[in-house]
């Protein structure tokens, strides 16, 4: 299986760094051959139809920080799409930067790949959120799949947990803690009594907020993965503007403990159901599912026969997400 | 899919609910025709080569408590091997009770079914616990499926999850509660600072402990999921024997108490390493994904790429055990 890549940052250097440790693997265990033939950043492209050097690959993005520097195959200010048209692969991995605004550059990439007959993994959120619906429909137009495990809970499963192992059960809503780094500062305010400037400080010190972390903390993030659940698992045409959205920057120390002597506490709650797309701060119970610290996402699957099913993993990691991604095109080879 | 059930308890009559509740579904969203053929129990057989009447089944097993009095069809007194040797289907769901004595007559109903080329589901821990590589190796040997999801968590999937879900990560352990009827007991315990014998009556009140508790309390049940697990997920070839086994009944309320003022709770962990095989209590964290309450049973699987991943569900119960074995058929309707 020949494979693009299209973003070069934590994500994609995650699958490159996969693709090392386990190709000889899963060549013995699903016969399934990885190539990866091209790799796109901001700068270029690296390229060789023989498959790339995974060593000297990432060597090239570490000391250099450019693509464009690979040896002999590196080719300067060449764009994405431009890329997809001279380059001929089986799979493309989409994991460009998220935007929120438009989807782009990922929308452009997913839906040129699907033209030309290709399959597409994406961790990216974008476009999901905001044209979940014409993907889907140009994916099954061209007869390829589409596979976005990463996008949700990076290495907490949940879409193909819900479509492959429930396949008995019908999803009626999902409840899920879907964003790690809001989860970390509540579970810090929490324990500590701590305010939620002095907390959210913290998790920037620790590198788990970012410089700048209105996505996280305002909700936005969550909002995304609830609208790629609603379309792909309860096949509610929803687009980002049906979430409503409340993020956790008006949580104090008092209502936190105020819970806490109830037996419940704070969490930032992304809702999946017919009656609301939703993501704000609820009460959860002390001894359940979601009573879990730290940067971990959780979702509970309510279904019809199994009662409430329950999954919880890492929201993100570079490694991580790539192995939400590998499931994906294994998944994809073995249904091809 | 011309099926055959081999005992009529709860989830046998769960099996029969689910197929008159999904039939139509089933057959819109994977194209499966599901036809019960036969089923049998202690009495006998109801036999119906153009399928069996579902409320009529149901009716009669809830009104005699004997499928041999299935109106016009019923067969009293012929075993499940003679039905097996008489009646062309294709798929056996296998749910006797379990015998941790020998396995049987479950064992020799699965080696008959896939002798005579038929896939086999089962939710039956006794044969698996005891003789996992004979029907492993009679399902290759026959070119069969053999699918044995039910029999560990009930509604918790793990099995499917390892293989389908995660298949791009190498699980390297599993810790998991195992059984419900111990998590609710130490639940309670943790609770109410009752003591071990009045919480144990209590859930025997519940009907959530059995009369005879032996097989949960003692970790006996837990244990036979342990080589399940060990077998089916880390290809570690052990059987029964093979698992040190420690109960709950000499857990104190002081012992409670003292690990929750820590911030610790007790629960009773199943372990599946390399290095161990091994059901006893132990002390697990406040905040931590195994810090559930009630019946629930976890598994938390450790993997190289993903970090730790659980699930988290109900582990008993009929329509959830027989949600399980409808997943089971579907991914064999699947992948045939």
């Amino acid at each position: 299986m020949n494979i693009c890549i299209m973003g070069f940052g934590s994500v994609g250097q995650g699958v490159a760094r996969v693709f090392q440790m386990k190709k000889e693997q899963i060549k013995e265990d699903h016969g399934l051959d990885l190539n990866l033939i091209a790799a796109v950043d901001r700068s270029g492209a690296a390229v060789n139809l023989e498959g790339l050097d995974l060593n000297l690959l990432l060597e090239t993005k570490k000391s250099t920080g450019k693509l464009s520097e690979y040896p002999e195959n590196g080719a300067e200010g060449i764009s994405g799409v431009e890329i997809l048209e001279e380059v001929d692969y089986d799979c493309l991995i989409e994991v460009t930067p998220t935007n929120i605004e438009d989807g782009e550059p990922a929308r452009s990439h997913i839906l040129k790949a699907m033209q030309d007959g290709k399959h597409v993994v994406t961790s990216n959120k974008g476009p999901l959120a905001l044209n979940f619906r014409e993907l889907a429909d140009s994916a099954q137009k061209n007869n390829v799949q589409f596979k976005y495990e990463a996008s949700v809970g990076g290495a907490m499963p949940i879409i193909n947990f819900a479509h492959e192992t429930l396949s008995g059960c019908r999803i009626e809503s999902i409840y899920g803690i879907l964003n790690g780094t809001t989860n970390y500062i509540l579970s810090r305010m929490a324990k500590e009594g701590s305010s939620y400037e002095q907390t959210l400080n913290e998790a920037k010190e620790l590198g788990i907020a970012e410089t700048d972390p209105t996505q996280d903390v305002e909700g936005e993030d969550a909002a995304c993965k609830v609208v790629i659940l609603a379309n792909s698992i309860l096949k509610i045409d929803a687009t980002y503007q049906d979430v409503e959205v409340r993020g956790i920057s008006q949580i104090t120390p008092e209502s936190i403990s105020l819970a806490k002597k109830e037996g419940y506490l704070i969490k930032l709650i992304g809702e999946v159901s017919e009656d609301a797309l939703e993501v704000s701060p609820r009460l959860v119970k002390e001894g359940s599912p979601f009573a879990v610290d730290g940067t971990l996402n959780v979702a509970t699957l309510k279904t019809d026969l199994a009662d409430d099913v329950t999954v919880v993993g890492k929201g993100a990691g570079s490694l991580e997400t790539a192995s939400a991604i590998m499931s994906d095109i294994i998944s994809i080879w073995k249904t091809n």
